[in-house]
């Protein structure tokens, strides 16, 4: 972890030429050695977009080409799913060697993330214990502790001196370069953990001094299967750059650190919001039409038949309809508008809730406030459109007819847009993904619904 | 930055009684030392949400009534935005001294949110000195590298020897464990950076060692003007906790620390959500009606004038769709259904421009990877619905109509919001906010006019 050479963030704006024009370039030269130094120097932010341009053959005869170190760093530039493409179609020695670069939580998503026979193949290049190791890592679900976790770490026994830990690090200094933890663990003879200091702290203390003579004990942990949202709340309260993972018997398992946790957490909302816009699998433009086409085509043909439903509401009601033609043109206009109040009160409950100021069981609360919000807002909606039905198709019941709908509906839609998510996040359903369809379909039947049964009621007057 | 007790985390699962009820209730009381006693044992994840489920001027109460330092870690716990409104409404002695507490950057974000009066009141009880080099970091932008930099850093000159730097960490060991910075910097008589270190280097030398005989000299830094997204791609590119911020002479100013700009970066995306779901100002459900209005209502009432645009298309051929009501039924089908072909390839944008493997350039190249996407969905979203169509309605020509209208629309929204977000950002305006609106509008207005043109077109047959 030490500081590389400085990087001139100013070729962030002006990047020099497309740089994979240049690794195409080079790739075709069997000059490995100019391809090395192109990628060593090539400016932030370049490499994931320029690798991202070359055809699949390129990428991976580059990697195969690079020194693992190296290729190392290109996995890292790139984004996750396409590393594991290659991982997949490298050859099991290659693939095992870049991967011996990486940190032991990478290593293990990774691996987990490989088709099974691959992943084996790869695992048979690691020394024995090593792969094991790997192996029981990967069984841990990527969302929790233990899946997040590294196993490089510091941890002493009790009885050693300061002086005993200085010289541990002096002799081990190289690999330990590549521990990112800054804290020290104490565990006794079972390799439970009894208490924790931060390195620095050593500089504090004379040489002689035993660690147990200073260490903090109990310290915070986690349990290895603890999930996502615990490990959100514990670095949410506590400034702390890790945590020491435990299993049952309070074993030392690894540590997570805050900014891996961090990162795996951005990946996982970043996730949720493509699901929410209904991409069902990770997608990159990089990849061939039919993996793309599997992502977004499931959404799409479910959202045919929800539309049919809703829209099934208007085919009941074509009869008047037909007598007054107009009413066609407002159908989308309150059927829409009140449909985004709803989305607008999805927003907020995702947000609340994520900041824990509000409970999946507070339906009620969210109800009485998304009521009075979305009646004061229906009632403005409402008057604006009636205003505008009147003045455009100069009858004024039709303003009354459609202005009444967009009030009641606006009001419908953000109640309910407010309950949803905490209600699926009850069912333990994920309210990223189900919250829009039924929100869309349930607003649109009941827009149809108040405009053309309003109308129904009022269609003497209306006809007039 | 010691480790606190330990904490239950399971309490986070099945909290115990709604605890702003609790709250209340001690607040009620004029018991002040029980009310500490009961936030300094508040389970993980509880005090945000029983604050923001207390009166406003029980919420001030208590922050008045705590002692500075547990008001501050109240402050840590709430959303930002309801911090500013307490700092607001608090005499700016309690303010100020609750600031004290917190880091710089955090001073200096909360200050620079608050009204001018507010914000002078609360700077005149910090000794001057303080309060210049504060004044000095309210002016910078939250979003660039000096307002998320912190002001407490360890900076020593060349020539000391590790002696030195231990005895002075000796020293003012009780003020430097609030720094969370694990690096030494090492900077000449202007205060200019010349070297780093961390500070287990320390640990590794002999202690009559110079600073500068092991330093790393070019370290990385940031200018201070530097936007985060030079400084996500730094922390995306090396593994570092965090980076020194420096001003055009090359002056050490501050660092930014890895973990708060993740979680500004984080708060940022946050902000993004919410604004592309059409809510304008950060809005907790705790917040008074009319604020909440103000949020939500101008996107509201620019969308029914927006909608109004698209069902003009309808109005405008009113005829049509008088002579073959049915039609009526599929209008919201078609432009629903293509509208969220065009929402996927949105998010895919919006992702592939985070992830930085797309640039603004490449409108191109989106154009023809949705439109072969956008091609074959809606090929298969087209045959789906006509079948549904023809079978429903029984009529094949209507089916075909309404086929084909799902099928080029499908194909326009994706190629036409593929490339939205990519155009907005060329023009320096917010994806996240602009997409939404204008794809809904152009692909029902382009829905509308598919299906009733070709309606017109085919009337003849339709009719028959």
């Amino acid at each position: 972890m030490g500081m590389p050479t400085p990087v001139d963030l100013d070729t962030l704006d002006n990047g020099p030429e497309p740089s994979w024009e240049v690794l195409d370039r080079l790739l075709d030269q069997a000059d490995d050695k100019a391809l090395q130094a192109y990628l060593e120097e090539l400016p932030l932010g370049e490499l994931a977009f320029a690798v991202s341009h070359l055809k699949e053959a390129d990428q991976l005869s580059m990697l195969e080409r690079l020194p693992p170190d190296l290729a190392a760093q290109v996995l890292d530039e790139v984004p996750y799913i396409q590393v594991t493409e290659w991982l997949d179609d490298l050859k099991p020695q290659s693939a095992a060697a870049i991967l011996e670069e990486l940190p032991s939580d990478e290593q293990a998503d990774l691996i987990g993330d490989l088709e099974e026979k691959d992943a084996e193949a790869i695992l048979d290049e690691f020394e024995p214990e090593q792969a094991e190791s790997l192996r029981e890592l990967v069984r841990y679900d990527d969302e929790e502790a233990g899946g997040l976790m590294i196993t490089e770490f510091l941890a002493y026994p009790a009885w050693y001196t300061v002086q005993n830990v200085v010289e541990d690090l002096r002799e081990n200094a190289e690999e330990y370069n590549r521990y990112p933890s800054q804290y020290l663990f104490v565990v006794d003879d079972q390799r439970r953990l009894s208490g924790v200091m931060r390195m620095r702290d050593l500089l504090l203390k004379p040489m002689g001094a035993r660690l147990d003579s200073f260490m903090q004990d109990d310290p915070h942990y986690v349990n290895h299967h603890d999930g996502m949202d615990v490990l959100d709340d514990f670095f949410d309260r506590f400034p702390l750059l890790g945590v020491p993972v435990l299993n049952q018997q309070q074993h030392l398992l690894g540590i997570v650190i805050r900014s891996d946790f961090m990162e795996a957490w951005g990946e996982k909302q970043d996730e949720d919001y493509m699901r929410s816009q209904g991409v069902m699998e990770e997608e990159l433009r990089s990849m061939p039409l039919l993996r793309r086409m599997r992502g977004r085509l499931p959404w799409l043909t479910a959202n045919i038949f929800l539309s049919i439903v809703a829209a099934s509401v208007i085919a009941m009601n074509q009869d008047i309809l037909a007598e007054l033609i107009a009413l066609a043109v407002f159908l989308p206009i309150v059927s829409g508008v009140s449909g985004n109040a709803g989305f607008q009160a999805v927003a907020v409950s995702m947000r609340e809730l994520s900041l824990g100021v509000v409970r999946p069981e507070e339906v009620g609360r969210v109800v009485l406030k998304e009521m009075g919000l979305g009646l004061a807002n229906g009632l403005i909606l409402g008057l604006v459109l009636s205003g505008l039905a009147w003045f455009w198709q100069g009858n004024l019941w039709l303003g009354l007819v459609v202005g009444t709908a967009m009030a009641v509906n606006t009001m419908f839609s953000a109640v309910l847009g407010g309950c949803m998510p905490l209600m699926l996040k009850k069912m333990k359903l994920d309210p990223a993904v189900a919250s829009g369809p039924i929100l869309t379909t349930l607003t649109d039947m009941a827009g149809f619904f108040l405009v053309l049964s309003l109308a129904a009621f009022l269609m003497t007057r209306l006809a007039s």
